[in-house]
Order: C-alpha cells, then sequence, then structure tokens
C-alpha cells in the first residue's frame, strides 16, 4: 500500500467532534492523523454506511486514500445519493489483528485496527480529478497496475462515478496486546491466557484460462503474492 | 466456525424484499440460506450500521449465529438503541478473498464473499436465552474456550447487553473467478490477468506475559493455529 507522508497543511491531531470524541473504550480511541493513514493504507476494502429512508445500509466497496481523501467508487452509494445528495455517510475500515483469550469468558476480546470517516461525499467531475481520483484508487488496491494494464479509454470514465470523502472528520480505535485479566483472582486458575494472532496474506497468482500461455504475470503480482498484506 | 444444520422450519431461500432484491450485480446475488450461514459462520467480526440522530454509524463488532438469529454485544449499539429502541440495523459480514487483475483497469475487482442482514436487534433479557446467546457468541468467534476459560459469574451477564437480531430479512453477494475480459478486444493486448487471492490465516499462539511458566496453550487453540481462518 502507498506510503503517505503527512500533508504539511494538515494538523497531526484530528479535530475532536461530537462523533468522533470516543464515548466508549477511550483508552483505545485516537485522533492521531498518522495512524489514520496507517490503517487506512493497510486495506483496500471499507465498509460504507449510507441512509436510505432512514434506514442503514452498509456495503464493503474498493477505496483509495491520497491522505486528505477516501475515493470510492459511486455505484454503491448511488442510491442514496440520488435521494440525498447532501447525505452523510460513514465509511469504516477494519482489519482484525486476532483473538484475545483471556482466563475469564468475559474478557475475551478481540485485537483490531479500525478508522471511521464521517462526512458528505462529492462526487469528482471535472475530469483531471477524476482521472487522478481513479488512478489512486487502483493503484491504492493493486499496486502497478494503472501502469502495467489497459488504461480507461474516454468514455469508461464517464460510466462510473468517483466519490471523494474528505478525512477531515475521523477517528481511530486500536487494541493491541494480551488479555487483562492477568492480574485478577483469575489467574491462579491456571488457565492459558493470549493471543491467536490472524493475518492476511497474499496467495500464488492463479492466471485466468483464457489467458494464452507465455503471459507471465508483471513483476508487482509476483513481488506481491506470497507476502503478508495486513 | 460452528456447522449449522438448516432449521427444518426456515425456507431454504430468503425472502425477497425491497431492500434485498439486488438491484444492482443480480448475476451476484443470491437469497440462498445456506450461502448465508455459511457466510456467517467463516467470520466472526460485522459492520454493525445503524443511525443516529440521522447519521450512519458503522461500528465492527463481534458476532454469532445460530442459523436463525445473529447475536452480538449491545454496548457498540447502545446510543442508538437507547435513543430508537426499535430502530432498524445492518449488519455486514464480508470476506475479501483476492484481487481480480484484469486486462483493462476497468474491469478490476474483488472477490468477496457478503452477507446483510436488516432488522430490529432485540434486547435478550431472560436469563437463560441470555445465557445461551453469550455461549454461542463466544463459541463462534472462540470454538472450545465456553468449556476451558472461567465461565460468567451471576454478575457478568448483567454487565453486558447482548442482541439478538432476526436471519428473516438477509441476502447475499458473492464474487468469484477470474476477470471478465478475456473475450474482449483487450484480450489481444498479451496483458497478464488472473487472481490474486487473499487468505486469513491464524498464526502461532502468543502466551499473556503474566503466564506462569509451565502452562500450555489448550487444544482447540493449538488445532487452530497456523490454519486457514477464511
Amino acid at each position: 500500500m502507498a506510503e503517505h507522508q503527512l500533508p504539511a497543511a494538515l494538523p497531526a491531531e484530528l479535530p475532536r467532534t461530537d462523533r468522533t470524541r470516543h464515548r466508549r473504550l477511550r483508552e483505545q480511541g485516537s485522533l492521531d492523523r498518522a495512524e489514520l493513514n496507517a490503517i487506512l493504507d493497510a486495506g483496500f476494502v471499507c465498509h460504507l454506511g449510507v441512509v436510505l429512508d432512514g434506514v442503514p445500509m452498509v456495503v464493503p466497496t474498493v477505496y483509495g486514500s491520497d491522505g486528505r481523501h477516501l475515493y470510492f467508487h459511486g455505484s454503491v452509494a448511488s442510491r442514496s445519493l440520488v435521494a440525498a445528495p447532501e447525505a452523510m455517510v460513514c465509511v469504516t475500515v477494519t482489519h482484525v489483528d486476532g483473538l484475545v483469550l483471556a482466563r475469564s469468558v468475559f474478557e475475551h476480546g478481540v485485537n483490531y485496527r479500525c478508522a471511521m470517516v464521517y462526512g458528505v461525499p462529492r462526487p469528482v467531475t471535472d475530469p483531471d480529478e477524476k482521472s487522478a481520483g481513479l488512478r489512486l484508487l487502483t493503484e491504492h488496491a493493486t499496486p502497478g497496475q494503472w501502469e502495467y494494464a489497459r488504461r480507461p479509454n474516454r468514455k469508461e470514465p464517464a460510466a462510473t462515478a468517483l466519490l471523494a470523502l474528505s478525512l477531515d472528520e475521523a477517528s481511530v480505535k486500536i487494541r493491541t496486546g494480551g488479555p487483562d485479566d492477568g492480574d485478577s483472582p483469575d489467574a491462579a486458575l491456571g488457565i492459558w491466557a493470549g493471543v491467536l494472532p490472524l493475518h492476511s496474506h497474499w496467495g500464488e497468482p492463479e492466471p485466468d484460462p483464457l489467458l494464452p500461455s507465455g503471459v507471465q504475470p508483471p513483476p508487482q503480482v509476483v513481488a506481491r503474492s506470497n507476502t503478508r498484506a495486513w
């Protein structure tokens, strides 16, 4: 995933709003922009929450980030955007890092990194910004493919809606480390406690059956295979 | 994850509602209850969408499923539940299975399995149902731990809210296989195309540093380590 330098004009701490001030689990919350970017950079699928007729809808979709905006395709949100073009959305990116196995069932938990972003997505219509945004989205999920694969022609960008969501209102929650009952009375029970880590890995490239023989996967795909994703 | 037999009284096809009839990507949509259960069984973290003051909030949380209901803790939704006890939620469970690398950037995509469930969660207050639900939730995420670890005492269940969400209104979207541009003009470009799979794996158990020496991880943790999660 792309590495972002902190944009010079953005403060390192995200603003505290009514929605991002961490009512619960305060110890895990953060408004650190570098942590936000690290979580966004590590993944490429978010869960986009919109409201349709008062009912929430949560859909997974691919995103890209440049440290100031998330970009995502508009189709998944188009029902909502048509119905309420100024409607707030919530985008959540979560990486599950392991199970926290405590001495007591009640203290069991999950290690995770989670970013939540609130805002009103802006449809990107300027052709140059749209091209740059589509490139960023592609390169975020599949680095190297924008240069390698056939890039969009003039018609293709028109067929897809691109949305930009500011990273101005966002927050982070992270849980790491072992269980919390190591100094409780349960510690005397002789029950094993610790973490069972969970990792995501890229596998071996699987060629399209329709591919002519002799076409080898490009270096960026080979380099990624059999490595850890997050 | 637990295997569910189809409950005898439930039809194999989920009901088609205004929210689950798959306006988009129809070819990937399904109302097959067995597919729904397979997706829910494969994971343990969902994204719960609620509406607070008209704004969507999407939070990750642990769930369990018995094929008829999802169970999850109430704390994450408590703001919403207090504000609107009869409010609809949307719970989405997504497994990302790989990147679809096509000959053209425009055809790039993601292989995934996604379940979406809509409904009004019911607070579980009956002590027996609550105990059974907490056990189901624990066993779904951490099989074997309910019997192995110290089970909840009388006070602990009272400190946590448990919610049950019916699986009556749900749908599934699945994308599998390679790119779709193998028979397009782009196929002549000599560009590699295929899938880069993504898998989740359990790692090696990491003992709590506070654990006395000689306490070994239980069989259910050892058996799970270094296996594929989903």
